[in-house]
């Protein structure tokens, strides 16, 4: 399997982060990179680099008003005095139709769902490159292959058509997916992540084209909190094209598989002709966020699961973070999908 | 006149603050108080303290939901493992009408809309004797007195509903107009903080039976940013009834004089007969906000040009942050209204 993967993907080095009121280290780091570069070589693929594909495929994803925001704000952000050295949001908008305010403070606030999506001098570049490694993921899997890896870091699961949160800038899988629409494919999103696909979720709301599916901890007590919950279905022309399956904290192999062979029979029933797996190693019993219990196994059991649903399938790296395990476990998915 | 103020309201304490990505001392401190009591000393008020009328003129205004919320979060957070001192959201619903979460940290993020109004310890008893304070002062005004001056700490006009956002948790001035209608009146709320009375104004937005006017710095570029524009008119039965006059940084008095005699005259066309004022000091030029460029002597300029509208006034205590000039500042302001 090919696996793809840009340099300058490193650059973005997040510092900030808040969780119950208290300020630890960004768990989002660049030696993830690394690890799951590890994982993949381990696993047998061959790392090849994205070709350029430009802003023409992300801009049909996301806003311009949101990529001009991510493209120059850290620049306007450092100019005001006494600013942070990271572009860091402290009041949000109560809609989206809210007025649309001038200054960084007000612009941060309104493109910046969270304090965990933290912008610095080098975040556009590494987004902006993980995005293309997804897109030339997908041109991968469009030239015939029956599948490919995109190690997309910064993730992107939480990013909106304009607006990032928790970790996340552009929204790699949801422009992967666009990509497959623009070839004529009628793909689905798999989002096995331990955190709900928020983002990609809302890209594709309104939308009967894209089935989004996500298998995740329950939000009333997890990140992202306000999104993920079983009664979002979709709205408008994409009223039950998104399918949220919440499981409690701890849920362990059993029960996940159970939920998805629901995911599998919905993508099955929407006719999708390609999948995209939004591969989120979080749900490890060793994962620093304490969401699932799945084994290293496990993992590779239920990426062989998807194997089975039979679709060409291009995995985007999600969330996953620091440990011991990192590597092993995206070894386990990869070789689970391979049937190794 | 009689100024209202409760000790309790000085156990609010009030640590974490957060500009620009940069974590500064939170300005609204206990101290205020005491500046502000030797102010309306000096102007000759009568310091008397609130009756308790419990917790129903506050629920008139407030949700349940949110008063369960203040009463009971902090204790809920500092239970949570790792959880810091204050109650601090870090992520935020993108409408009102999201899924409701039960987790302290979810719970945060919906019903706090900024970084600025940390909840600790002691924060529910002052907010609520500070809304008693209001209360009182409104219920002077009933039993005929000309005026009453309302040392409302902490704040109340970035409040709303069920949100607290920007120093403020119980919305004040719009609770005391509430009581006015109760009273078969027909209040007005004329907000001349620098910053947009946001929360009042949201507390109103749908009901014609309030008229709530703002005079403040221009929001594209000053906190509260998604709120304070002049398109917003209210809505529903409320269009028309909200009045927003945004003016540049560093406005002085002539210019915020042109623009206070248009809050007058709509004052005036909604047939008020009893006017809230949401008196706010940081206008001043030397307020650490530095937004207008309002002298002392200004201030007062504005409180006898209120006066001159001829309707029974409540001064409720809203914003004006320390430095040497906050008493001497609400001294011009009290004794302005008075004609002394």
């Amino acid at each position: 399997m090919k696996a793809i993967f840009d340099d300058r993907q490193y650059v973005h080095d997040p510092k900030h982060f808040m969780r119950n009121g208290d300020r630890l280290e960004n768990p989002e780091q660049p030696e993830r990179a690394d690890r799951l570069k590890a994982g993949a070589i381990a696993a047998g693929c061959d790392i090849v680099v994205p070709s350029d594909n430009g802003l023409g495929p992300i801009a049909a994803i996301h806003t311009s008003e949101y990529l001009g925001f991510l493209r120059t704000i850290h620049g306007r952000w450092t100019a005001v005095d006494g600013a942070g050295p990271e572009v860091i949001p402290n009041i949000h908008p109560p809609a989206r139709t809210a007025s649309y305010p001038s200054s960084p403070a007000g612009l941060a606030g309104y493109h910046q769902a969270d304090t965990s999506c933290p912008i610095s001098e080098g975040t556009w570049e590494s987004a902006y490159w993980s995005a293309q490694t997804a897109i030339t993921g997908a041109d991968v899997v469009l030239a015939g292959g029956r599948s490919a890896y995109a190690l997309c870091r910064p993730p992107g699961h939480h990013a909106f058509s304009d607006m990032a949160g928790g970790f996340c800038f552009l929204s790699n899988a949801a422009i992967a997916a666009q990509r497959f629409v623009a070839a004529g494919l009628r793909p689905a999103i798999l989002d096995v992540d331990v955190h709900h696909g928020n983002g990609t979720q809302g890209v594709f709301y309104n939308r009967a084209d894209v089935l989004t599916v996500s298998i995740h901890a329950d939000p009333s007590g997890f990140y992202p909190f306000f999104w993920g919950y079983a009664a979002e279905r979709g709205d408008g022309a994409g009223l039950g094209s998104n399918l949220n399956l919440p499981l409690p904290r701890g849920t362990r192999e059993p029960e996940y598989q159970e939920s998805l062979a629901v995911a599998f029979e919905r993508i099955r029933d929407f006719g999708a002709d390609v999948l995209v797996l939004a591969l989120g190693l979080d749900t490890h019993v060793n994962d620093p966020f304490e969401g699932f219990a799945i084994s290293t196994e496990g993992l590779g059991d239920i990426t062989a699961a998807v194997a089975k649903v039979g679709l060409p399938t291009l995995l985007v790296q999600e969330g996953g973070y620091l440990s011991d395990d990192l590597g092993p476990n995206l070894t386990a998915a990869l070789q689970g999908f391979l049937g190794v």
